[in-house]
């Protein structure tokens, strides 16, 4: 075989090649496309972040920095806060975002339930409250699953208002072990798994990026 | 029993639950305070998120936003790009992130697998040169597992410049099915996982919420 009849072969293998990966890239965006013609509702979602995994609460405070970039209301309510500074809300607060933040340290810090449970209801009661606002279009509950299950706010409550706020009203719920009612009442979950963690390989938490 | 005995009970009884919750919460704060105490080394993290479900990329930039609100230097790459604005970028951008977005929608919109490689390239050269930068604090890395998948991008290119950035530069890698290599590479690894999913049900994707 000539150079050139080498040349033409490989020349006709990568265009085959080509017309493959075009075929296959078709398939997935009619299919892509169908699933789009398909989901025409809109409503507000409630976005469940739950698992044992990193990644939840940072995933809930860039769908507020989405928000507000969308030019969107948006609120905060932080259920679980450590002592330490929160980058994230000095760059949100300053583009107009609402905090609620409640006004102990881990529970684990506190031990003490009453004044947890105290410190959850305050909490809630600001949730409540702007579950109630329509004009509120994204609220994040930062660290509720906890409230629930060390038995700080009654379940029924919390799905209660979950429930009955406006329609267009988007909520993102983030914390460890959602509750299962919680689950089927949310629109979208996804579970984070930590396959590995820093932390454990003696990593110190560092400030600008895991807090 | 008179009332007032049975109030007697009551109190004592509430008394021991209260004692058995702090000693509960005293032996969680050991545990915690232990593992922080070992962990004392500070270095540049590198983080995967990477699964199926919801929340990566958002994370991603939520990672993005802790930086900033902590004054840190932080740089955006994005590998796949739909057509669709994007809220993040906006709040981020006017922040002071620097961004670079590869110059094509999602691969299955041009189904030309030279343009996109093309296109992955160009975007690869802005992180080389953000991986090489010591002021950069923090790096994000959007959906860069694509390009290794699809075999737009060389693996063995994107390993040797995450393995040689600036010791204190944190990356974030986001992006489903990321390559085992990587991984191994990483210090923390988050696996998202869809649990359920609003598109799934005939929800449309909303702005300032989807994207």
């Amino acid at each position: 075989m000539t150079d050139k009849q080498t040349q033409q072969q490989e020349l006709q293998q990568q265009e085959r090649k080509a017309e493959r990966h075009k075929a296959r890239q078709q398939k997935v965006k009619a299919g892509v496309d169908a699933k789009i013609a398909a989901a025409q509702e809109e409503k507000g979602i409630l976005l469940v972040l739950t698992g044992n995994g990193k990644g939840k609460s940072t995933a809930g405070f860039g769908t507020v920095a989405r928000a507000v970039g969308h030019g969107k209301k948006a609120a905060v309510v932080q259920f679980i806060k450590g002592t330490w500074e929160c980058g994230e809300r000095t760059l949100l607060e300053g583009a107009g975002v609402e905090f609620h933040v409640m006004g102990t340290g881990f529970t684990w810090e506190t031990q003490d339930k009453a004044k947890d449970t105290a410190a959850a209801e305050a909490a809630w009661a600001a949730a409540e409250t702007l579950l109630k606002d329509p004009s509120v279009d994204l609220l994040l509950l930062d660290e509720l699953t906890y409230m629930v299950s060390y038995h700080y706010l009654e379940l029924a409550r919390v799905l209660d208002a979950l429930r009955n706020r406006p329609p267009m009203q988007h909520v993102v719920v983030t914390g460890r072990a959602c509750h299962r009612d919680i689950i089927e009442l949310a629109d979208t979950v996804s579970e984070v798994q930590p396959i590995k963690h820093a932390f454990e390989a003696g990593i110190k938490a560092q400030p600008g990026f895991d807090y």
